[in-house]
């Protein structure tokens, strides 16, 4: 038990550290083929090419940063979830950091070769500072 | 394997229909003790009474009705997650129904008694139409 707990909170880290360094082959290594990704205001994302096709786009144009506490983990056999709360930093090229924060929910499955995989996640980031959004115009001041 | 899922299907049509009635006493018997509920925007809510109060605020001011499609149920030994499409609408005693929806993904436990309560539960439900809740102001048109 306590070694699947390590195990999940490596993945975690991995996850993080992936992002940072835009490593889709890594962080596609840490997912199941049939993932789902559920975010508020959005159809659910299924799969690891759905995922794969968001996140290379997004590398195009924004430098991801993110960090996390994990609240809870529980391991039950061969599955396991669970709860964090994270914070995802996303600076365009030429623009302001978009900071979103907020809880996520996430189950996990054992493969056969006794790794660990996300197999759905729950996201609820929203936008810390929506004003931060607006940009400012010249002419109003 | 069939009955866990049979239950959990009942387990989750009660909770709809108690919503509706108000019936705060038959939810409370459907989530356990430490139940946590995660939404976007929002600090963790955690335990069955912090869930009582919320809800009791609610009902004394809006009609709450709510419908689901379970998307998938996975049971794996006392625990349990299933992932559903929900739609609830909240209508205030003199006003237009706001009607929220998305996806949630809730895990459950298995009680000594054999019954399956609600243990963790991310809701990314969001408001469908955002342009319905800006009141018209009768001097515009």
């Amino acid at each position: 038990m306590r070694d699947d707990e390590r195990a999940i909170r490596e993945l975690v880290a991995t996850w993080h550290r992936a992002t940072a360094e835009g490593d889709l082959n890594r962080i596609r290594s840490l997912m199941a083929e049939d993932v789902v990704f559920l975010t508020p205001g959005r159809p659910p994302m299924r799969g690891k090419e759905a995922f794969a096709a968001g996140f290379l786009a997004l590398i195009q144009t924004h430098r991801i940063e993110s960090t996390g506490t994990i609240e809870e983990i529980h391991v039950s056999g061969d599955w396991a979830f669970f709860w964090a709360h994270l914070s995802v930093t996303a600076t365009p090229q030429n623009g302001q950091p978009i900071r979103r924060t907020g809880n996520t929910l996430t189950i996990l499955r054992k493969q056969a070769d006794g790794t660990w995989v996300l197999t759905r996640d729950a996201n609820m980031l929203a936008v810390e500072n929506p004003e931060q959004r607006a940009v400012p115009r010249g002419g109003d001041r």
